[in-house]
């Protein structure tokens, strides 16, 4: 199974330019399942909740899901990909799974980071595997990955890949944590983060790239370069996610005491 | 606050000769805290039952506590230290805290690595964070690190700093992780971890040294070469793990959202 992450600037606002520099990426490489970032198709630095309503879109209806679908059927792969949903009067920091027969799932950001509890709506789904065929996918999006119950949550139901579009700011951090929710979990983890910056309402964002690829020793299999656009793509088995012993002794899932565990 | 480890090379079997080292090394610097590694009085690699029960003590009479005891007296600094507990007809890894004032505590590893699960029994102790007057520690050894679960619940339950004994093996794994258990946690974090090898019952380990202390934030404030014997001391403001915001608008621990989380 080939995956890869799609590392590139959105421009703000501009959704018909970014799908389209999106696509064009995903086009030039083969993969069975793609990542884009966090808000590929909008941009992050939302000013009012009204610039982000009328940004967001309704799924599977709005022009971005709908442009991934038809890439999605195209080149019979995968795609998880971060946009602004819109559901009625709700608006949410979202990602869309859209596979060659049609939408698969979505997911809903339950940890909104900074500016964004002011815009968006919390995530209001459960944290669900995805069938893509007989390999479970989880997705998570950007700060979730801070808290280690995320990831944790979706590997214990079955997640074998951890996809995560990101918008990272802090220099390393996601990446690094995102390593130990591989190895901790015995699981694969492709972060895929934007580029450049946005200077927006008085505020001024880096995003730091270095997207990446972790096998489930929590090995670093790909890692892109912190400010250029690019694809990554690598082979993996994700049946290597089921095996959860890290010594012949040791299983990291039967190993668990949850009788210990807890606020 | 002064907190340090204690890195060295246990002889394994030699109780009297580990215990003098440890100490003799702990007198060469001032600290308020010292952690040291796991089993650090007795060495790792037993290769029976039997050789386990005839080295391990109880708490606290036994030799190594009755010696930290001295030592915390003398030089008022608290100790946490790995260490062999008898206790009837059972046998834990376990760890003693012990204050100037006398025993604080003891902790029981509740994951076990490897042959540890062999010859030893799992930990049935409560996580439970200890107060050395106003500061409160959590203590979590070696294997402990890979599960989130351990660190997170010491620090929900309010452990300002984590004392983490460690005999590591996999090179920079542990380290990694207890960043980023740092980082997810806000709190300090202390690895005291041996260096050297052992090479008995037809297995050979090497320890990998880097022992480190780690700030809320994830950045190593101090590490370890791979195989010196060192101390290494760092101030802390303890404080500083009470606050758990990374911005303005979030608190790592208000912005858990439980009714997603489980297996």
């Amino acid at each position: 199974m080939r995956v890869g992450y799609v590392q590139f600037e959105p421009r703000f606002g501009e959704v018909k330019r970014n799908i389209g520099r999106a696509i064009e990426m995903m086009g030039s490489e083969r993969a069975d399942l793609w990542v884009l970032p966090e808000l590929f198709s909008t941009g992050y630095l939302f000013v009012s909740r009204e610039e982000l309503m009328g940004l967001a879109e309704p799924v599977p209806e709005g022009p971005t899901t709908q442009a991934l679908l038809d890439f999605s059927r195209k080149a019979n792969a995968t795609v998880v990909a971060g946009l602004a949903e819109r559901a009625g009067d709700k608006v949410y920091n979202a990602a869309v799974i859209v596979g060659p027969a049609g939408l698969i799932g979505r997911y809903r950001k339950i940890h909104l980071f900074g500016k964004e509890k002011l815009w968006f709506d919390p995530g209001d789904l459960p944290l669900e595997p995805m069938d893509l065929g007989g390999v479970k996918i989880g997705v998570m999006i950007c700060f979730d990955h801070f808290f280690p119950e995320t990831a944790r949550t979706l590997a214990l139901r079955g997640a074998q890949i951890l996809c995560h579009p990101a918008n990272l700011v802090l220099p390393g951090m996601g990446q690094l944590s995102m390593r130990v929710r591989a190895m901790e979990n015995r699981v694969f983890a492709v972060t895929a983060n934007r580029i450049g910056g946005e200077a927006r309402g008085g505020e001024e964002l880096r995003f730091t790239g270095e997207s990446q690829i972790v096998a489930p020793e929590g090995a670093v299999l790909l890692r892109a370069s912190p400010e250029g656009e690019e694809v990554g793509v690598v082979e993996i088995d994700p049946e290597k996610a089921l095996d959860k012993r890290v010594t012949r002794y040791n299983d990291l899932f039967a190993d668990r005491r949850p009788e210990f565990y807890g606020a």
